[in-house]
């Protein structure tokens, strides 16, 4: 759970974000920025700040703002009826994100999961994305991502989005963002 | 057709807008710029330039490059196969881009199309799209766009993109553009 205080400091920390990475926002869309919590009342360590351009039956877009050392959860995105499943490309728009999934793990990873949820990170292949560098998830692929220690904004491009099919390793995720009265 | 030193003049040329818009892109990236005068022989008039990020089977993302002033004729997205023709919204990144689609006509639009061909442009329902606007087109609807006096970096998030499908008003134009030996 978040406050209503705590999110909009985290949306109006976000726009700032993306002025520094030179990306045109309006005002109406600095106040839709979805704040996500994942259920874990930790935003800075395990968090994401989301903004969807367009979310059509056929394609999505968003930029996705994550602050110093935020890191986005273990998840993967299943079949959903016909749906085989969201296809995602990440592209590094402003300071560094390192990108996990399966594959040969990092001898010397560049992360640390956020503290006391270490055992729902499995997958430790690790891509650093700089800006202007990008790669493509297949659906399915367990992946998890944190920003550097100066954070990052990265674009997303995909198939439809449903978040809230999202499966993550940690049991004590929720997808959906709780806001409280304060 | 262009020349070659036209097309990498464009490509050096197309590099400054996508920096001044903040977006930043990989020298291999800059190398892989389409220049698309669309068979006029007239570039600046009528072309566009474009970096497609990706284009899976599901969904599309490109910037791109209009110098000031610069058309992208009149066109509209077929079906092909089972596709029901490309979905595409257009958002605004750096200078102003006007946009002409099927509806009530301006009555004073802000654009006057490439001399010689203005019989070729049909559509002038205008939408100016500023830095962080953005305007979805639904499939088959004809459309034509033109930079304001300072250029545009425009990116487009689309269903898969299939352009060598795209049906033109000007029956003069060749999608493919053809690069000649000097």
């Amino acid at each position: 759970m978040i406050t209503q205080k705590a999110r909009l400091q985290a949306q109006l920390r976000s726009a700032e974000y993306l002025q520094a990475a030179g990306i045109a926002v309006t005002r109406q869309e600095l106040d839709c920025i979805e704040v996500a919590d994942f259920g874990l009342s930790s935003l800075d360590q395990t968090g994401l700040e989301l903004l969807v351009y367009v979310n059509s039956q056929r394609y999505c877009a968003k930029e996705l703002v994550l602050f110093p050392r935020q890191t986005c959860p273990e998840h993967w995105h299943p079949p959903v009826g016909n749906d085989p499943g969201k296809e995602e490309t990440f592209r590094c728009r402003h300071g560094v994100v390192y990108l996990y999934v399966a594959g040969e793990p990092a001898a010397k990873p560049c992360c640390t999961p956020p503290a006391g949820r270490e055992q729902h990170y499995t997958v430790w292949h690790e891509i650093a994305l700089h800006p202007g560098e990008q790669y493509t998830i297949a659906p399915g692929i367990p992946h998890w991502f944190q920003a550097g220690d100066g954070g990052a904004v990265v674009s997303e491009f995909s198939s439809h989005s449903r978040d809230e099919y999202d499966l993550f390793r940690d049991p004590d995720i929720l997808r959906e963002t709780q806001v409280g009265a304060v």
